[in-house]
């Protein structure tokens, strides 16, 4: 190769090379745009409006690391005077996920579900008198916690009631051979979403006042 | 330039391309490796532990636009049979934060906040009968959802009870002009925080029970 031809050879190899670093940039400007909106987006508050009930699930099943990991962002929720009057129970068994949706006429999806968890009220944690009741406030506030996990970990969940309701309370309590200080407040069955189900819109401006109730 | 220069001449770009392409393709993989470990990291996670009970405020205003954002959130949980039995007040009128701040025994922080947000029970949208009761569950859930979009916002809130205390849910609606059949849940002031508060571990693994009670 003469020096002439050489030097042309690696001209045309420059040029490119800079046109590829040229394209190269212009591809991680476009990822760190990305990951900017991805915050302006505020994952939170996407994860919260992307919510919603799932009560149909794959074959797929959920892992006990998963479910603790679920378990423990529960666990974060504040209770008042920091009682954290709780317990959990997590049911990965078939056995014991199909007794529940026997008997729990608003949960039978558990029966399709792979995994469940139980949220309960521990009277002996609880505050006293009048207070006792903040139990159903703090325990509210971890499943909605738990709900929240399980949508941004690509899961579906749906809280399915137990308290008030003395015969659902009887009939967890059964199964679960909860003592009697215990009480489970809801049974949230936990799976992969086959896909059907999509968040509902709530956001209505006339349950939003502004400073007081009659200066809307 | 000879065809068997030419030829030599393109062979070299041929593989200076490949390499660069290769260099490409390994940081592109490196790319996507770090959006999956921020996805590992998972930022709702992340904020669901970091949430803390702020009682101490900057100077710093928080704008309508924010705390619509709040609420907005709020209205996102789910409720007993969708019947979304809510109302939310915003206030960020001086005047009215500080008479809230002089009745409210465990809500004084309120006078050095810039805004408060008050989730009541609507109880002509409840359930009836026993069920009425799921209007706490369902504030609650929105309650939490609401102090978690305050901590992805960068944002601090503390949740200070009113129901059950008939005390202070008088003081509330006396306050805020609340007709009969709306109840204060709580009063939540919402400002910028000092940074002194720190998220508490309320991780117990003896709170997680595995099946069945007995089951540990």
């Amino acid at each position: 190769m003469s020096k002439n031809n050489l030097s042309k050879g690696l001209n045309i190899v420059l040029i490119l090379c800079v046109l590829v670093l040229l394209i190269m940039l212009k591809y991680n400007k476009g990822d760190v745009e990305t990951n900017i909106t991805k915050d302006e987006k505020n994952t939170t508050i996407e994860t919260i409006h992307e919510r919603k009930s799932v009560r149909s699930y794959t074959d797929k099943k959920v892992t006990p690391e998963q479910l603790e990991t679920i378990v423990k962002a529960g666990m974060a929720a504040p209770t008042a005077v920091n009682k954290q009057p709780w317990a959990f129970i997590i049911i990965d068994s078939r056995e014991t996920l199909d007794e529940l949706g026997e008997v729990l006429p608003y949960a039978k999806m558990i029966k399709n579900a792979p995994a469940a968890i139980v949220v309960c009220g521990d009277m002996t944690k609880a505050l006293e008198g009048q207070s006792q009741q903040f139990w159903v406030q703090d325990c509210s506030a971890a499943t909605q916690n738990i709900l929240l996990a399980v949508e941004s970990m690509g899961l579906g969940a749906v809280w399915t009631a137990a308290y008030p309701s003395e015969e659902r309370i009887k009939s967890v309590t059964d199964i679960l051979e909860l003592p009697e200080h215990i009480v489970p407040l809801n049974v949230i069955p936990v799976g992969y979403p086959v896909g059907t189900e999509k968040p509902k819109d709530k956001w209505k401006p006339e349950n939003l006042h502004w400073q007081k109730w009659t200066k809307k």
